[in-house]
């Protein structure tokens, strides 16, 4: 990383500390100013005050200034009314320009002219986070918001991502990062960080954008297994022999955590398991089977739901409850209501095995029970299965989880809740 | 920049060598696929096949394509009327997504589905370079060339690129590509090219764009100088002598061109000259004037019409006609007709000196009667000069070239034109 | 450093996990092997099994092959003679070949051979450590040793070094090493380390040798400051606020460590301290003094052979005893008792001031009652305090602790032991 | 190439550049401080001079300075002698230290404390290259020569060369040196070496050292073939079709240059053939054959020398002629007269395939009548066929050139010369 953010920040460096007298106007003057013709000369030092004023401010100040954006900066649909109509009268490519200018917001220009400046779009990421915190109920704000997710699908459009390895040998800040962000299994320590990164069995790999080279966007932890692992617990403990690579037959994602709150609802997951598993196919060629080792998050709580609480600590019967919930649980809208489920099965993974003691932490135990999941990435299979859960919204699911779904639901204690069934 | 490539390569490489299947349907059969879910987890074979096969075309199949994305994949007007009058009666997150989504033709969309593959970016903006040749007259081309055009302003922000210096350890693709590219005084042979990359007096900086490692979008050569130089051939004399670079007081911009037919229209100039500037200034700062050596493209133009011909090969009348042109003859707009005074006086540039045998080559009689002109970057007063073009259309220029262009103009043959007085 | 090992590893990598067929011969017969002509063409493989087997053997094992080197690839003293006198006869290029070849025993021979694999360098380095555990009182492995110090004396000559800073942005098993390797001030955590390498008023700077790029041979700690501390803990304080930068008028050296047992006696503390004093003088005008706080390792061991116990924990006469102690007590050859002392005078440096409260931890107390001191490096004086040093044996020092060293030395309870000084 | 010179040159810049006092005095007095106490600490300053000043000079004053070391800072046989007797007395660390030391003259550790400034290896090896010129006839500067042919047989060791592949994207200063050093195969201008290196079945690599960056040591140029070649005018052509590297099964090193003539006698040729060979089997695993396409430098010589004039040109005769030139033509040493067989014949290759229409060049013609021949590596075999001949002077060939070379001779004009018959 650091040596990517090496390369790339001749850009970006102290180059500036070359004092720019700061300047104290408000900062819609500053906006403003940055938006006419004054900023496409000096908009570099606009850009940059803009975006450090704005970064050290209260959040009080903070919506203030994101007001401004989606009030005063907002779409203006008489114009866009205005442009419509010349543009069905005609439809010449200035036209089209025309109503496609007033079919953007100004705030959109200012954010690129604002990203100019060296750091500019982790800082915008950052905003769009505050947006994302403050946004609830306040419809110009939360157009803001949207402004922000649409300009990031086209800057962090997966041409653009640059996929890494993590490991022992990189930089410290950044594996800093990596125990922050990692959502799914803590990292309590340093000598943690090292039992998942070090071992010859153990991968890492992470998304980074050119321009944000010290900022990981999503990363997956990968443990190489002979088998497919059944147990949180026993791939991760301390005392675990390491398994020669050359004996690894398997390759089990045991953890993906997203990093920045300001890139939500931009998916990276799909393109990195995809990515990891074409890559690992082909450095280790000896793996045969891709799989996850995944919590379902939603079980227990959907257990209370149906008045299953009582069957919650029984090993017996959380397997089959597992799969019922995991296969014939579904939304409003006729998807899984687990969401790592959702996930999995729309990147075109099937249900493989069901693990009543996968995951006996305290979490574990509060989320699912202790039960876990695999979900297979089957290459061949992927588009299909992908198509048929899209289009159909079928469940592909292994014959034995298929039976275990089967199983009669225990009684409930009140009436069956049909809540999701 | 091959070790950028090295970097950001782990994505591009061979990696897809692995056979994928070709697939043999129509274009548009595949650029539907790419739109729909199966996009979502295939969409990388398929952007793959849809960019190797537009790429070895001939031109009709390419227009055939072309075509298909302007008019089957265009804005819907009416979708947009519907759109907007949900969002005037309630103008929430919601409205607002349907209505920018609404707003956008689905040939957007595709296009950053088409991105996801190694070198797309490359070949999208070749594609422009294509569209650019043919929307000539075809609004419905010419609105996918200007859909490009809006995708590329955000995709080759400002904040993305990168500056690399590039000298005689360049890599030899790259140098290459710098003597193709060459657009003022042509470069005819690898030592005419090593004689403006190696001497420490020469220097030449570029941007790139990371996905892009290999090709420079524009790049600008300099030379270091003593004193403000008025002849182009002077500065590239093969006989020439070296100046120690701590004897050096002035940096020379006296080449800037633009290398992606693709990205016209996407101002990178401005950025360039003043982080060159910036550049220069911290690591030599014994430089203290940035100056161009600039041809003047329309000036013999200029005096054909307004039928000053006799005075073409007369260096007497030369210059003063110069400075008559350059800060007197404007366009309908109001601005300079020269379109290098235009580019330099928008960037806050001033007219500094002009001379009447700066370039005898075939091309600078031809073109300017061997006349040229500095431009005058004082980093002081770029903002105010810039702010004064551009909102007074003032041009601003050394005592000296405003006393040329107050010398009366010799009489005309012709009855004296106004086209541009 | 991973980058370094990058770029040269393509030498060194997993290129030969291919199976080399295990060579079960006895050892000695495998070196013999490997200086013979086979050794010119099959010499990798050979190498590469005589130094894994090594590796991985117990010192018993080690010891008989090392006897082996010393006593059956020993110098021929015989053959000397016969060539010295051939050599006194016609002292031509051939005969004084054949002189310097019987002048070198063939374990010389051996070691270049050796080291034409990946990862030789440092498994023999890591030979002379066993040797220098081993040779004691053993002629021929303290010859075998003296070899192996030879040859890296060439090997790791000053002008095949990398000067590296090291950072919180360092690889983490880089920065796991400086923990392990810090001999001065022990570094207690993750977070001690990061106190240290993280502010930016800290730096930390090693050596490296191309093929250990993981490696550091040497590193010292800078403090930046203003004004020349006194006090360790001061320096090193958890709570302490961190310097900008640009207020810094002194670098600090607080610790210099050595990593490599293997090349003890290959001195690299005198070119480190001088190249980073030149390279922070260039990055940071700002500093003007060049100081270290340094222990006073042998003053307690000192004040007990003097019979000077009772004022160990005065720090009323330890400032003026520790002036006598650095600036009097002398061993045999002249030169001062003290370790630290001698490298530092010996580099030039000069005493400069005496803090009889410098380092008040349990080690700092047991082995100097607290006392530190700093040592001046004045760029304009070390070549002459250095050549007064080395020739006269003279000991530079400021006026103060001349004074201090002045102070009569209080009463002994025995009769004062001449010991020393 | 650039990139490792970047990451080793924070060492080596403009750093000094910092104006160090010019030292007029004599060389030897500089030479002389740089080896007593002074030199320990302001040796950077004196080696710089010592070395810049040598570099300048004329060869009258490079010879005077080189014969002063050779005269005066010679071995001392008479120290060597005292030495070795009380060595053989008592073999201890110290008196071997001693003998050790006494039998390296002082330029040896010259040579090293000159080697801690940025660019003085290439120096010294410059320094070399002006001995092998003056040497001859003297044996004081033999001796010299041969001082640093030692020291540089241990910097150069293979264990820290770096072997780097050269293309079309390496800088253009590297390349410049490829066209430079070529030695077999004259390259005529850049788009001749641009059809060496830019075509996917055309492959460069060299050996670099890490503090020579800039300058390839020796480099071997590989052409990717289907089936073996018999002409280099064929595998040169400029308007040969390029093959896809998928169809190739053999490749062809068919140009093999040193490049430093001051690291003559230091044996790089074997080490890169094998590397190579190694690299290239595991990247392109559908490569079954390693060959030679090379010259018979000696041919004609040899006919001329044994009478053999009048079959010179005659295609029929000049096939069996070269077989038994290579196969049975030796030194006295019984060695092959062919140079260039005995490279490769002690490499361990063997004679493959003999081609009389091989190289039709004015040079071809010139040296072998145009003949060439094929040396084949086979991995399998070459620790045997070196060590055959090595030990037995037995040269290995295949059978058809085994038959070749039995054809009977034709009469000569003269009696036979029996020379190296």
């Amino acid at each position: 990383m650091s040596l990517l953010a090496d390369l790339l920040s001749p850009l970006f460096d102290r180059r500036y500390a070359s004092a720019e007298t700061r300047d104290n106007r408000p900062m819609r003057d500053l906006a403003h100013d940055l938006l006419t013709s004054r900023g496409e000369v000096s908009g570099m030092a606009l850009a940059r005050q803009i975006l450090d004023r704005y970064a050290s401010m209260e959040d009080e100040n903070k919506r203030t200034f994101l007001e401004y954006l989606g009030r005063e900066l907002d779409l203006d649909p008489d114009a866009v009314q205005v442009a419509l109509e010349t543009y069905r009268g005609d439809p010449s490519r200035r036209n089209y320009v025309t109503l496609m200018s007033a079919s953007e917001p100004p705030r959109q220009e200012l954010f690129r002219r604002l990203n100019q400046v060296p750091g500019a779009t982790g800082k915008l990421v950052a905003m769009r986070a505050d947006l994302i915190r403050f946004a609830d109920g306040d419809p110009a704000l939360a157009r803001v918001e949207s402004d922000l997710k649409h300009l990031f699908k086209s800057w962090f459009n997966r041409g653009f991502l640059v996929l890494r390895p993590m490991n022992w040998e990189s930089p410290a800040h950044i594996l800093e990062k990596i125990t922050r962000y990692e959502a799914v299994h803590a990292i309590h320590s340093w000598e943690d960080l090292r039992r998942r990164l070090q071992p010859e069995d153990r991968r890492c790999f992470g998304f980074f954008h050119p321009v944000m080279p010290d900022e990981p966007l999503i990363f997956v932890q990968v443990a190489l297994t002979k088998g497919i692992p059944g147990s949180i617990q026993g791939l991760l403990a301390e005392e675990r022999e390491n398994l020669p690579v050359g004996e690894a037959d398997t390759a089990v994602f045991y953890s993906i955590s997203n990093c920045q709150a300001g890139l939500a609802g931009i998916s990276f997951g799909n393109s990195l398991i995809k990515q990891v598993v074409e890559d690992l196919s082909r450095d280790l060629p000896q793996l045969k089977t891709f799989v996850t080792l995944s919590p379902i998050p939603g079980l227990m709580a959907w257990m209370r739901s149906v008045g299953l609480e009582s069957h919650m600590s029984n090993p017996e019967t959380l397997g089959p409850l597992a799969g019922h919930y995991l296969l014939n649980a579904k939304d409003k809208s006729g998807r899984p209501l687990d969401p790592v489920a959702r996930f999995h099965l729309n990147n075109g993974a099937l249900v493989h095995a069901i693990h009543a003691k996968g995951d006996l932490s305290p979490n574990g135990i509060a989320q699912s029970g202790g039960a876990m999941v695999n979900y297979l990435y089957d290459l061949k299979r992927i588009s299909r299965n992908h198509e048929d859960f899209a289009n159909n919204k079928k469940v592909v699911a292994a014959k034995d989880v298929q039976n275990l779904a089967r199983t009669p639901l225990p009684e409930t204690q009140d009436s069956p809740a049909d809540a999701g069934t």
